[in-house]
């Protein structure tokens, strides 16, 4: 008999418990070399051959980072650990452990946080990193904190602050695509499915940042918050100015068609866009630009970012509280 | 003229934004020599000269884990410290660095999150780790995740597995006093202040970490759920049984008082309260104890905890969702 519709009530993570999840989500997984202990001790221990470690948080906020009707919950768990390994690779380091503090309600089904882990788990796997360590607590809505541990290899970091007047700046990885895709679903649209993808969890080109740094890159960042804004970062710490060549600067196809109908901008989601977590970096040569990386611009003496010589007119990117 | 009372109006996190915040609360810090690059890169660098890096991560959500009209944001922020710390000295490590995660409401007053931060300085600086990055978002409660990274300064690990029978069981630390002040605070009342600051802030013995690595101890872990649950991880990773004597456990009279007021059992406190972050470990020989642990029970053959050689009667720890 039974209470009416009690057959169809998911199950939730109150239902099974901190511990039972926790060891569901770690059942069964394979860690990498790294991973000297894995989570179940009061700690992890994770290899830092190169005597550094390189280490990054970002924290991902339900209804501010994602929203769980325009992404599956793999999608969610893919892009918190995407956005933190794409740090480490902006450093010229290689992502070796990933620490995820879960924070969500008593009643979020116990299938949405084995999406969210599965995801987690797919990129990290792909980056070639260990889940290693977290920790799981109720709160009013999900909120997802990672922290990525990196290494060096024996390797200078690579900062924002080292780009010099005469270098040239080059970007690796997609632009644009996470605010076409936002575009897409913001007007209630499901596709195209390349750009909606794209917004769901990017695909950071992690080789790219210690390619990078083996080229000689001078200065490097993870294009989170728009190419622009996040070229604004490096001017800064490097104390240069910085020109982007709009003739340069690859925009898609595919956005150009998306923006097209959408009246909407491709060349501005490509220079404002944020969230592809594409990387940019400095190189002293034009010719020492490794393959895979596309100039766009260059470095010169002063401060700010232009666009063809001159003031972007939009605004170049957000701030979670403005 | 202005807007009546606008005078009063108290500055917010959306006032000065992401990085005016962030700027804010790293300005003018001092960092140990183990941070190699400190916070305003794309990720931090912290020395591990181990070669391995002992880390964990601990999220702490407002209404569950603390209340601001219970504690102050700097209690919090102190809070949030060291119970990430405890877990590094719980497996002999020595902390380095600690990264943060704050989510908080747009409306929250830049004084709370400065706070937070003088806190989380405070703990750190304490402790000998730097605050070496963080991320901060907006979010509708607050959620604090720390994550700490630890050396082991070429000793092995002290993990939950490594007891033995004939093993003694020794305590360092506080035990029942956050769970006195919690009593205390429930009840309506503020003092005695001994107590309820235990609660707000604990003070875990995180030199006693290393120190009993060095005396050989064979487990370790850290007392947050309470005495006997943690315990019970021990005896589970280990597979072994361990027997509490209450005749070793030491009873302060401060707690006796406080429960006696209330109605309440000291003793209980004691061996089920959790909060604390006092540190539990296993040892070879009752005569390798080291100085400042207070040996409470033995390790034998079989399974689970007991109290005086009987099953504890009253429930013995909690879980968050249960």
């Amino acid at each position: 008999m039974g209470v009416p519709g009690s057959d169809e009530r998911q199950e939730t993570v109150a239902d099974i418990g901190e511990f039972g999840l926790i060891g569901r989500v770690t059942a069964g997984r394979r860690q990498p070399a790294t991973t000297l202990l894995g989570p179940g001790d009061d700690a992890a221990i994770v290899a830092a051959s190169d005597g550094r470690v390189v280490t990054s948080t970002d924290v991902l906020v339900e209804g501010v980072h994602f929203r769980m009707d325009w992404s599956t919950p793999e999608h969610v768990g893919r892009k918190a650990v995407a956005v933190n390994i794409a740090d480490i690779a902006a450093m010229g380091g290689v992502p070796t452990g990933l620490l995820v503090g879960l924070a969500c309600p008593r009643t979020t089904p116990t299938a949405v946080a084995e999406g969210l882990a599965a995801g987690m788990w797919e990129e990290a796997t792909r980056a070639g990193a260990g889940l290693v360590g977290g920790d799981v607590v109720a709160a009013d809505q999900i909120v997802i904190s990672v922290t990525a541990l990196g290494d060096l290899q024996g390797r200078a970091p690579v900062t924002r602050g080292g780009a010099m007047p005469g270098d040239v700046v080059a970007v690796s990885g997609r632009l644009g695509w996470s605010a076409a895709g936002l575009a897409v679903l913001g007007r209630g649209f499901r596709s195209p499915v390349t750009v909606v993808s794209a917004y769901r969890a990017p695909e950071p080109p992690y080789a790219a940042g210690p390619q990078a740094a083996l080229a000689g890159a001078t200065a490097m960042i993870d294009v989170s918050d728009g190419l622009l804004a996040d070229l604004a970062h490096v001017a800064e710490a490097s104390s240069v100015a910085i020109d982007v060549r709009t003739s340069l600067v690859p925009v898609p196809q595919r956005l150009v068609e998306v923006a097209s109908a959408l009246g909407a901008d491709a060349l501005h989601w490509v220079l404002t866009g944020g969230e592809d977590h594409a990387l940019a970096a400095t190189f002293p040569d034009p010719a020492g630009v490794p393959q895979g990386w596309v100039a766009v611009g260059t470095v010169g003496r002063g401060a700010g970012v232009t666009v063809d010589g001159r003031q972007y007119e939009k605004p170049p990117g957000w701030q979670h509280w403005r």
